[in-house]
């Protein structure tokens, strides 16, 4: 029963998997939901875990997609009732921070890729650019600043899961 | 020593008390502290507590503000120092929370007043939209959705303290 | 309308005001009630803010005692309904974040003191423990460690409001 | 690349997956070392998923053992930086949240195992009491209660691996 403590090598891959986070509304179009899903697809196509919100809408088509190629797929909720997570992820973890969750979706991500839009959305994609990470956008906000704000930098505005997938991780450097 | 626990009433003015989150990025232009500090003084002469994020810019330009008439300010820093704070702060939370404390401040919060952008202070306003709280924008972001986010309402944009502030006691019936 | 701006300056006691969390269950003897409500009076008295988790019991009983001293009190609601919070509370913050709430209470204090036990009031001994808080403990939890854990230091077991008080402003060197 | 929505079906064991953290001090003892990896072995044959605050000592070991046998393993750093947990995490998280990790680690599970002892570690203990999740204690903290508290129940201790695992699956009804 004792494992031999000298066999055990750290899996190879771990350092370099890049986290993204794929965020956007729980209700969402038809077109968006088939977006997000092709992302989840590509992502786990390329070992990529993703980071979501763990409910319904793009953050569920996005998990979806990754299932059907064995991707990993991490639902931070709202709540304390794992049970609420969508049924495509392979951690489920009930925060019980309510909206502060998607702080930590956002922070613990290494890039950021939004589909479609909401309040709740938007303040992820804010939150990636504050805190300096590649955030690339499929629809959904568009932000324009007036005069005082005119030195900030934007999101990227994409229009394909591909174009987003190959962006994060171009500007990841892997 | 021993208080008469009979004769202690609670504070009348409390259960009413509005608390307001001002919001702003920590380098603001001269027009822009200006506006923060009559956000300021017009919420402490309204025995509104300012909600903020405890640094400088708009956040201590608000605070000093309310100095002036002896208003309550509260600053939630990211960090752990509480020496960090503005000095116009009469309580100072170290919170060790970072950028999550963003979402501390307008979860406290009863109303929302944005001035001047950033995109932390974009993620604040996106944040209380989200969570359905009076929010008022002086200057800084427009923020412009596109067909699928139509249904979204919008934070509203005001061109004067004054009308920040009398919205937001007017939405909060007070 | 306008303040200027030089002639403001920043309340002189801030930068010393020591923040100490009063730790307890909302459900204690009345024992625990009165030494919670000395502790109250004694840190106004040496104008400290007391910090707490809002509630009733012990958090009730020390901000009571506050208050008939014009001692500053800050709750840290668990939920988002500020009027769950007692009405001897000078500044309430309903910050939803449940039990993690505790942290922030402890994170942001500069010393605690503990009334009477209860598993949420250990777990907030723990963390000032963890974090190296000056912490005193009025009856309540007797933590024994055993030989594995034997190097660990240990709150200070005080028996009386006053030596708990004494106690902090002697460790925070006030 | 479209993948066809009707055919995917969610993994069929993820609804009754046991989340179980496994806590303890980043420095610890060589017999609490090898109790902590055979926790993680045992937690992994039973298709556990295991959460740990992500660093070295009880943690690195719980991970190690449950890497031998294809366990997956969540790690809450306190920090920022993905690279700071130890090499046997499936998911690393760098929540940047400081010492209030403990309590997503704590709030995320369905029970808890405790290897060792250390003020961290008891604030993990504690929490999970207060919040009524099973919790197994391997050597570490004993705790007593005074008269005050001596309603309160205590966590279980255990002196074996099996027992705790054996323990939290029977308590978990799984």
């Amino acid at each position: 029963m004792m494992p031999d403590s000298e066999k055990i090598d750290p899996p190879p891959q771990a350092s370099r998997t890049p986290y993204v986070a794929v965020v956007g509304p729980g209700e969402a179009s038809t077109h968006e939901l088939r977006q997000a899903e092709q992302v989840g697809v590509l992502l786990a196509l390329r070992r990529a875990v993703i980071l979501c919100g763990g409910l319904g809408g793009v953050m569920e088509a996005a998990c979806k997609g990754a299932a059907l190629h064995g991707g990993h797929t991490v639902g931070f909720l709202p709540g304390r009732d794992r049970a609420a997570g969508n049924p495509f992820l392979t951690i489920t973890l009930p925060t019980g921070l309510g909206e502060l969750r998607n702080g930590l979706v956002v922070g613990s991500a290494d890039a950021v890729i939004a589909v479609g839009g909401s309040w709740g959305t938007l303040s992820e994609i804010s939150l990636a650019m504050r805190t300096g990470k590649p955030t690339f956008v499929l629809g959904g906000w568009k932000v324009d600043t007036n005069a005082q704000a005119a030195g900030a930098s934007s999101p990227r505005e994409v229009s394909s899961a591909e174009e987003a997938v190959d962006g994060v991780f171009a500007m990841l450097g892997i």
